[in-house]
């Protein structure tokens, strides 16, 4: 059965992790097969079917259908789109429901949809009866990419995103890139900033075609989408081998996070997690370079080869507020702000550790420098 | 450091775990050490102490100032004594707390107290930024005979107890058993059974010395209760080693738990949990001797050595409300009721798995046996 499943992916990355290896199996067309990867990676008769109610009516709906149709009980389950969405209350309401439909520990979580889905849907299946498997069926280039690989799954909170949570990794990934074609245009662009973080931080090849492909990448070109996601994955992959529970080579994946986190708070969360990002990465290339730590002409490489993925994206974020977000930060629970630096493109600067303490002067210059070019 | 903690305990049971072994440290007069026991399996500057309104005076407070003494920095939070305090609701405000304080990832939590403390500061522990250690510091003879083995946290649900949580193995367990004087009587009863049911399952002889020293366990007599408390610690360790997730194994455990959570549900949680368990191991040692599978004469055995544990103990319940808890559950999450037998005292009977399937005609004559005799 795995070896049918495999053979007509396009490919297949296997992601250790303490819990064991899953699969991630990426490809055009796999939808249609969830059921093939249920009985070879997570075998139940009983499914807890989670998705939002734009991917529901998309994708969610025909995949529970297929289920039920070779003798799955398939409790649909489903919330309102959106990140508003990621709380605890959501949570609380799906286990709830679960419980009322008397699943029990031999049931299996399916997530549908993008990254608020999967880890909300990732964070019940951990809690559930103390956890239960979860098959993920990432629907976005981000959950593809990104959130398909390392477990981490969780809610917002008052205080913060994602502060609420737990590791859990999958049974297994089916990354369909057929239903990129679904997604709206703008958070394909979004997503694709964490290949190019991948690219940028690990793999300068990767980062050129990357830049190449472009065009083809925002058009979900079903060939060209299937080995973007294989190549993140494959990066992102070996990354969590290392260090699954994010104590020190995990944290390179930070790169653009810790000035790209304060850009998003700032904005009020109006400006989307991709090109929050984006512009994460071209600051904290601008503070490598003011620190003499990155290669001078790295921040200009990043922004052209970014540039049309922030195309159409409003950026109206004070750069004031942002660095008040992390000096704030700094007196509470992240201590002084760390920063993942560039030697050059493809190549982490490590100190004594992953990460680097930057005078806060530079971190401002830095983002000024950068937002105001905007 | 660790070779002085051991020291002066009177014993150390290694327990294992998929996250690592983990310690649980038995004596006398142990809790003003708690700070060494910090710093040689969770070494952190920042504590989250959490505990209750009834043993935060008797114990939380003394254990925050010996901590802050040697420079930790101690973020003390309480709620309501109780099994009511153990939902949800309790965990979100817990977790908001902390993250207001600034607590980071580099935090521990330290639980002090019964089983609903060392239960909902577990799950904080296991979902705080996806996972902090804990160092568990229960403080009834439940806490240390039971929960302190195994990871098992969680909170209780609308649909039932313990429904929603996580395994999250402990960075140290510190069992002080002086502090088993400031227990209510009636608590050191209900305690008592699980070690009553540690010995019934897996060792004759246990159970023999159990019953020799009730009296000096009920009064928790120094050096007797922690001889008790390692030995129980030192069987569920051998036991949860095998199967610590509960996919077989670890489920002989759940000796009397069948009967005894149907009972404790048919009185509305106002039986408590010990004594619910103690009428389902006499239930369940009925079954097994109607059934031919248990010797004949064991469920008498039990009777008479539990009954001291049960005194004073109001015990209204009614058999027909406590079957129909058992018919109701096996519609849904847990298929059909599955009974954990002994083929004799200290020993499980065991069939193709670890737990038989029973008619509920028998069922319901056995616990109608039982609880008609009350």
């Amino acid at each position: 059965m795995k070896a049918e499943v495999h053979g007509d992916a396009l490919g297949t990355i296997q992601v250790d992790s303490s819990a064991g290896a899953y699969p991630v199996i990426v490809g055009a067309g796999l939808l249609g097969r969830l059921h093939e990867v249920i009985e070879a990676y997570a075998p139940a008769q009983r499914l807890a079917l989670i998705t939002d109610d734009r991917v529901g009516p998309l994708h969610g709906e025909g995949v529970a259908s297929a289920c039920r149709a070779v003798g799955h009980d398939v409790t649909y389950l489903t919330f309102p789109d959106g990140e508003a969405s990621k709380t605890r209350k959501s949570w609380s309401i799906l286990t709830d429901e679960m419980l009322e439909a008397g699943l029990g520990r031999d049931c299996v979580v399916v997530a549908v949809g993008g990254g608020v889905v999967t880890d909300l849907a990732g964070f019940v299946a951990a809690t559930y009866l103390r956890g239960v498997p979860v098959v993920q069926v990432p629907t976005s280039y981000l959950g593809m990419i990104d959130a398909s690989v390392g477990g981490k799954t969780g809610v917002d909170v008052r205080s913060g995103k994602n502060l609420v949570g737990a590791f859990h990794s999958p049974a297994a990934v089916l990354a369909d890139t057929d239903v990129l074609g679904t997604l709206p245009a703008v958070e394909r662009g979004q997503g694709l900033v964490e290949a190019f973080k991948h690219g940028a931080i690990l793999d300068e090849d990767y980062f050129v075609h990357l830049e190449e492909e472009t065009v083809a990448l925002l058009q979900a070109t079903p060939g060209v989408a299937a080995q973007c996601v294989l190549e993140s994955v494959r990066i992102k992959a070996r990354v969590v081998a290392e260090d699954e529970f994010e104590h020190g080579y995990r944290q390179v994946l930070n790169f653009g996070h810790t000035i790209g986190h304060a850009i998003e708070a700032a904005s009020g969360y109006a400006l989307g997690h991709g090109s929050a990002v984006a512009l994460g990465m071209l600051a904290e290339a601008a503070i490598g370079e003011i620190s003499g730590v990155t290669e001078a002409g790295t921040r200009d490489r990043i922004e052209v080869a970014i540039a049309p993925l922030l195309e159409g994206v409003d950026i109206d974020v004070d750069p004031e507020a942002a660095l008040r977000f992390i000096t704030t930060d700094k007196k509470a629970r992240k201590g002084r702000p760390r920063y993942v630096l560039l030697s050059r493109l493809g190549e982490i600067a490590r100190g004594d550790v992953w990460t680097h303490d930057v005078p806060d002067a530079v971190a401002s210059a830095a983002m000024t420098r950068v937002l105001a070019a905007r």
